[in-house]
C-alpha cells in the first residue's frame, strides 16, 4: 500500500516540477511508509529509490514497520544528522515542506523549495484500509454514546461522564480516544469547545457530547445533543434548526460536488431559519491520521469532493449563557457508481432524546 | 506569575541583543500567558508593553485566561493574520523561535533572528506553582501504581493492565496521563518504548512499567520494574545493577552540579558491572509542560543543575529476546539551603518487588 502511495507523491512532484522531495512531518511520513516513531524523514527522488533516514532508537522500528508497509527495499539510514544526509544526496532542486517544518532543520537541509501540501492532497482520499479503520472508529464511538445515554446521567458531573465515555470506548477496542471529549451541560454547552467541569449534569440540561475514538492512527468525530428530561421549547427550536442544517449541508458530501456547495447548504438553512448569527465556528473538516486534515469546508475552497474523502459536518447553534447545540457526523464521500449517496459513519439518531 | 515570567524573557532578551521576541510555540506562550488554545502569539519588545495575538475563536478565552495569569493590562489583538499583524507592529530586529516556527510563517513575519531557546531556559526552572502541579501528579501516578501492583495482574493482558493503571490516574484526579503508558511483560520489557499488546502476563515475566498522570498541564514520568513471583537469578542481577546506577545518578542531582556528572556517574555504575552495552536510551531529561524538556542529560551538556529543576532519572538494561529493566524517577533538585538533598518526587519503593 505504502509503495503505491509513494508512487503517487512522484506523480504530484512530477507534475510541481520538484526533482524530489523531503518529508519529516511525522503525520505524512506515518501515512507514506507506516513508520510510528518521532524521529524520521523520507527522501524522495524522481530518480532512483526513497531513503528512509531514523536514528539509532528507531533502526528495529523501522524496518518493521517498513517492511509491513510493503516498503522492505527501501533504503533505511541511521543517523542523528537526518538533515545532513539527506542534504548530502538530495538533487539540487529539492522541495520540502516549509508550511510544517521548521526554519533551523530547513536551513540544515539547504533551504529547499516549498513542496506545498502534496502529502496533504493524497490523504484526503482514503483507501480501503484507512476506510475499514475509519468505519471501525466511527461504529466504536456510537456504540459507547448509545450505552452511555441508557444512564443514569443527571447527577454526575460533566468530567466523570467524559471519562465514563473514554473508558467504553477504550472496551470497545479503540486505542485511544480521537481527542479529549468536550461534554458540556446546560449553560456550557453554548461553548462550541468546552472542557468538562466538576458542574453537576441537571435535569433541564442540554448534554453537548464531541467525542471519537482512535482506530490504527484513525479518527472518528462525532457531536450529538440531548437534553435531560423533557425539552423546553427553545431547546426543541434550536436543535430542530441545527438538524435541519447538517441535513442540508450532509447532502452535499457527494462526488463531484463543489466543497464550498455544503457550506452554502448548511449556512442558508440556518439563516432561512433566523440562526445563523448564533452558528460561530467551521462547517467541518476532514478525518483521518490527523483529527483536523484536508478538506475543510469553508466558502473559499475551491476544490470539489472526490470519492473516498472523509469529513465532517458539524453546524451549531450556540447561545451564549443559556446553552447550544450540535450535531455532527463522519462522513464517507462514495463512489458514483454507488448512487453517491453520503455514507454516514457515525450512524447514530439525530433526533432530540430526551434522557430521563 | 505570568508578568514576572515576561520580565525574565526581557531580560535574556535584552542579554541576547535583541529588541523584541515573537513567541508562538503554543508550549512556550502557555508558559508565557497561561493561554491553552490552538492559535496565539505573544509579542514581546523590550519597548512598550507586550501584544498577545490570536484568532475569533480564543476571543473569550484568551481575555479570561491572560486574566487568571495577572496579565488581565495585556493587550490583545483579534486577528486571523497573526504573522503579519506582529510585523508590523515588531522593531526591526525581532527574534523568533526558528528551531520550532515553519518556514512560510517565518517568512510572513519578514525573516526575524533565531532567538534561541530562550523561554526553554526560563522554563527549566520551577516556580512554586509548577512544583506543586508536578508534586501532585507524582503523587497520583505513584498511588496508583501501589494500588495497581496489588493485583491480579498475571493472566491479564499488558493492554488491559495499562489501561486499568490510566483509569485509576483519573481516578485520583489527573487530567490525563502525561503519555501513553508502556507497559511491557516477559521478552517485551526488553524493548526500551514497547507499546502495549494483547500478550498475557505470566509468571516468571519481568513487568516493566514506564506511565505518569498530568495535572494542570504538568507531567509526571516514572518507571518501575517488578516480576511476576520469585525472581531468577538474571531477573535480580540486572535489576540491582540498575538501581545502583540510578542512586548514583540520581545522587548528582544536587544544585550546581554539572548535568553531565549525572551522566557519568550513572554510566560508570553500570559499565563496572559489567551492563553499559545493555543500556541503550538517553539518561534524563526535564520534566514539566512537555514530558521531555530542556535538560538532557548527557556528556555534552555544559551547564550545572540549577535549584528547583526538575527531571528524570532512568537508566535501564535491554537484554533482546530475554527482558529488561528500567527504573525512573521525577527528582525536583532542591535549593542549597535545604541541604541540596534530591527530592524524589515519584516516592516509591525501589526494592524488586515479587508480585504474586
Amino acid at each position: 500500500m505504502a509503495e503505491s502511495r509513494i508512487a503517487r507523491l512522484r506523480a504530484l512532484l512530477t507534475g510541481a516540477g520538484h526533482a524530489a522531495m523531503y518529508v519529516s512531518d511525522l503525520v505524512n511520513l506515518r501515512y507514506l511508509t507506516g513508520f510510528t516513531g518521532s524521529n524520521g524523514a523520507l527522501l524522495v527522488p524522481l530518480d532512483g529509490g526513497p531513503v528512509f533516514l531514523t536514528d539509532g532508537r528507531y533502526r528495529d522500528q523501522a524496518a518493521a514497520q517498513l517492511a509491513e508497509a510493503g516498503l522492505g527495499d527501501v533504503e533505511i539510514v541511521i543517523t542523528r544528522d537526518l538533515m545532513g544526509v539527506a542534504a548530502g544526496r538530495a538533487p539540487a532542486d529539492l522541495a520540502a515542506e516549509t508550511h510544517l517544518i521548521d526554519v533551523d532543520s530547513w536551513e540544515k537541509l539547504g533551504r529547499p523549495e516549498p513542496s506545498g501540501r502534496l502529502v496533504e492532497r493524497l490523504r484526503e482520499v482514503k483507501d480501503e484500509s484507512e476506510i475499514a479503520a475509519l468505519r471501525r472508529a466511527c461504529e466504536i464511538s456510537v456504540e459507547a454514546l448509545e450505552a452511555l445515554l441508557l444512564g443514569p446521567l443527571v447527577g454526575r458531573t460533566e468530567r466523570e461522564v467524559a471519562r465514563d465515555l473514554e473508558w467504553r470506548m477504550l472496551e470497545l477496542g479503540a486505542e485511544d480516544k480521537a481527542f479529549d471529549t468536550i461534554l458540556a451541560a446546560g449553560e456550557h454547552s453554548a461553548i462550541p469547545h468546552h472542557e468538562p467541569t466538576d458542574r453537576e449534569i441537571r435535569r433541564g440540561d442540554l448534554l453537548k457530547i464531541d467525542f471519537g475514538a482512535r482506530v490504527d492512527g484513525y479518527h472518528a468525530d462525532c457531536t450529538r445533543t440531548v437534553v435531560m428530561g423533557p425539552a423546553a421549547d427553545w431547546q426543541r427550536e434550536i436543535h430542530a434548526a441545527v438538524k435541519a442544517s447538517q441535513a442540508a449541508g450532509l447532502d452535499c458530501l457527494r462526488p463531484g460536488v463543489a466543497v464550498a456547495e455544503a457550506n452554502t447548504m448548511a449556512r442558508s438553512t440556518l439563516e432561512e431559519l433566523g440562526w445563523l448569527d448564533a452558528f460561530t465556528t467551521g462547517l467541518g473538516h476532514g478525518v483521518g491520521l490527523q483529527i483536523h486534515e484536508d478538506p475543510f469546508i469553508g466558502s473559499a475552497h475551491p476544490g470539489r469532493l472526490a470519492s473516498r474523502t472523509v469529513l465532517t459536518m458539524e453546524p451549531g447553534i450556540y447561545l451564549p449563557g443559556r446553552g447550544g447545540v450540535r450535531i455532527e457526523d463522519t462522513v464517507l464521500v462514495t463512489d458514483p457508481d454507488h448512487g453517491g449517496e453520503p455514507d454516514v459513519l457515525t450512524d447514530m439518531t439525530k433526533e432530540l432524546l430526551e434522557i430521563d
